[in-house]
């Protein structure tokens, strides 16, 4: 399966996506059942962006960057890269030339299980990365990967075309046959969360406003 | 032990937590002799907080949040929750819902050995934390803990009542029943450094203002 | 070897260790053969930093910082200490007094293989410090160590005399013998990417421009 | 996706489990293009064991082990549990009771993203085990996971009915389509391996056996 | 509370101490609720060991072993040593001549959040340790400590006089006052497994064993 | 300097060489000062093993094996792989055809800042290694790396010739030049210690026997 460039993915529409970056992290993925979240570790190169955009996966040797050139040209507008190491590496893979040839292109971030530099140029280009490690470490051209198989990115299992939230509290993919119904039911829980904000900040406590305080008594919870 | 919720605890006095919130860090850890950090992986989700508070301490199962809805009540204004999972994880446990309603109720920010999500929103709340890691890993309602029980957070043992002072530096605690005799130290060491900087920035070496030149002498230190 | 204070050492020219500093940490690990990183657990306390100084080395005992004294005596304008603790250590060695007194030499930052406190203060005071934890745990003055030798810190082998270039990106040393190559090097370097980076914000791909798809072509790639 | 026990999945035949069993993981993780690792992290409890195994996978919350209770069920002779928690964990899942209701029905051994208990029963059973963690920690039985649904467990991607090789190397998972292709190719390189070793048991060198001199040769390296 | 050593300590009974030792660390934690349990990077010099005994406890700072020989004086018949450092330290504390020494008083262990050496002497000697890490960097002797005072080890808090219970799954910590009660779950608890290894070695599921079929389906799993 | 093979190196004495291997780590890295230890992660693969050798060092891209066939050529009777990454990586360099190889030229060992594979042919046939981890991930044969250059390998320098001692101790490198007398300070060491380890198997205590109750009065420490 090494070698391969696949040129046709299917995305998720890009209503369907935006709506998904503007729900955000926390709340797409309570959306879809708790699920889709990367690893902790996964930590914005600086804080305040927030990202939608659909998966361009790339599976790539340790050490060595040739596929992200070769993935760049599966781009459009709308995008963002996800690159997954076939071994654990914290090398620096992507740049601020590759980011500038991704910006041209319409891309909106990077998603990599791996090291990232430039990160000042990048945050000035505001090309926003999410990443293992700010690592300068060179990478080669010598080995072939592939462009646009389903990878696990930071112990998350991601298809090309996958719909990818990232905001300061991480990144989250959304299978892109469920956007659609994890988008509605996102905006379900947004909509349902303003009036319980109001009334937590007016001081009603959380055990009242859901119910806890008989639950909890039921369960045998003590106050003493 | 778990199951329970202990509504009546002491604090020490709100000028006293002040005043050692106002030492900071570094400074109130040097004056009760080294000791009283929590583990250096608690870092504040975003910079320039300081605080100084009363611990509502909360004992929480691995990926529940059950209790802390329970321990919000407890609070009260001053207070900071200080929440520690029964086995390691880095779980969200908290939001900003839940910061919503502990600020409402006065509460200065929390301290949680786990993950903590809706940074974004918790930093233009002005709502500080300090955790393990960020992370949007929701949690379940479940199972019982308990509230205002001795734990220990990030390898510091924190019992209901005791002082937390947090900034830049990381995570301190000071036990309720030293915390007017760390403050009086606190401040004398503060008085002393003023004197100290001064010197320092004038070009004195601390070799010579300390008496250190004579001291590493004797011990054979050797200028070659 | 421990207990000595080596109180001569060769420096590079002033010109070209800010010459490096202005390349940055890409550039110039890149224009040595990809050699000379510290570990990526080394993080800039706050960004935008960027220096290139002049290395004082100072090997340590774990949690005693008696020898940091010492060196800032043997610091001059455009030096840059650098802290390699002799067992795995994570203490807090350096504070805002000792910068005080370093800024005051003309010492430009610090590299520590170990913690850092008072980084509020460092922050305003501009001196940036790159290091494995901030943590406020306080080190003693007990056993001797030694300034100007040889140390292994973060991974990479320094000598007194060495340049370090840090910036967002991490830590690298050159060796003091090879900054006026490397500064070259790094020069032409930058030289070429300027065109470069503008061709591809312009829409010209990598794989056209390097010559990469025919040489992904030849090694196999397949665009299916 | 949460609540379901999957009762009918595909399994490859027993001879072609066993089969790559016997080969072991180096081999056959090269066999199929050096992929299906999982994450080095993943230690066997004692060493020496050594199995093939079809997977019945579990994923289970954190620090609840109600669902390998309902997986036991779904066992059947030649099979191998392959527990995957949603989010970090380190609890100890699996213990000597579990072990001996899943030996009584064939299973072979257990992989678990996690932590395992009474590992000196579990090797006087004989019952292998590789586990991110030796932990004692208990769990509890209060909801749901699901059983043969698609895992990420330690970076791999594992489905129902995959083939999982485990020995003192570690853990790879050959999915099940490919069973039959891998084990010929492990079986022509372990041909291929022994006339090999007997070279360089003999005293020829790889440089030469290979024919890597030339190729080093050519590459510029030069020997001084 | 730097530099005393308290002489007088309270131990349970030794056949109390010697009943937890025999029933060991999985047992004795969930027979006082699942508490109890030091970090699971705590883990055994060799495999096989098992041990009960009362902890005198020593608070040593980084790198400095001068304690240990105080603390050995204190110890009687069954105890064990538990060395936590104040800060973070892996240095080796601890190798073959305390252990003989420490053997010659009775010692049965040691458990320390911190390094050991001479591990292959400790094997031959028959005397276990528990550790963060297995390293030979040598200590010093210039600092005060404490013996029995109260110290976080490995995440949880030791008063000494409490029970330690010990073997190949992990190092857990019963509260001396508590020590007779534990006890009494734990036999109780291993009185009620017999029966239930022998059902689950015929065959008989936990499902059905337990009553979870029911409970699991009222919650809603589907078998599909 | 990469891409060279350095063919003549100097080596201590094979007597030295044997002479710090029956040493041991502990012993000789107390020797010289408490110098030369690698980092605690370089773990045995079995354990029992005991070497002193001369190191033959690679330098090595990350996930890449082609220069340990060069080095094996430059390897004789008494010498020991000392393998280093030029980034941080686990893949599996070596397995049982390279040791096979290895051992043949009367190699001792391997030291490895990375991962090994096949361990358990390694252990019949009693070739040691010490490594960061035990991992199948196969390795590329694309890029030069250099041969007996100096390298840092888990954070210590090693030049080619110096003598590695290793067991289950860890690792510790001894400086060529220093070999001789490391090794009569070793062995004085070990006399010494005979007669001490004999007065504490008889009980007399080590504050007694070094004097320390004296010396810690003094400091201040009190018995309570």
């Amino acid at each position: 399966m090494t070698g391969v460039v696949v040129t046709k993915i299917e995305r998720a529409d890009k209503e369907v996506v935006d709506g998904l970056g503007a729900c955000g992290v926390a709340t797409v993925h309570e959306s879809q059942g708790r699920t889709g979240l990367l690893a902790s570790y996964m930590r914005p190169i600086y804080s305040g962006a927030r990202i939608g955009a659909s998966a361009v996966t790339i599976s790539v040797p340790p050490g060595d960057n040739y596929m992200v050139h070769a993935a760049i040209e599966q781009c459009q507008d709308g995008d963002v890269l996800v690159i997954a190491p076939t071994s654990p590496c914290e090398d620096g893979y992507f740049g601020d030339l590759l980011a500038t040839s991704a910006q041209a292109r319409g891309v909106r971030g990077l998603i990599i299980d791996a090291g990232v530099r430039d990160v000042r140029d990048l945050k000035e280009m505001d090309f926003p990365v999410w990443s293992k490690r700010i690592f300068a470490q060179g990478t080669i051209k010598a080995s072939l990967g592939s462009v646009n198989v389903p990878v696990v990115c930071a112990s998350a299992y991601i298809e090309p075309g996958d719909v990818i939230v990232a905001d300061d509290d991480g990144v989250c993919v959304v299978k892109r046959a469920d956007a659609v119904t994890v988008l509605e039911a996102a905006r379900k829980r947004e909509a349902n969360e303003g009036s319980k904000r109001q009334q937590l900040a007016d001081g009603v406590l959380g055990l009242d406003m859901y119910g806890f305080r008989q639950k909890l008594t039921d369960m045998g919870l003590k106050w003493i």
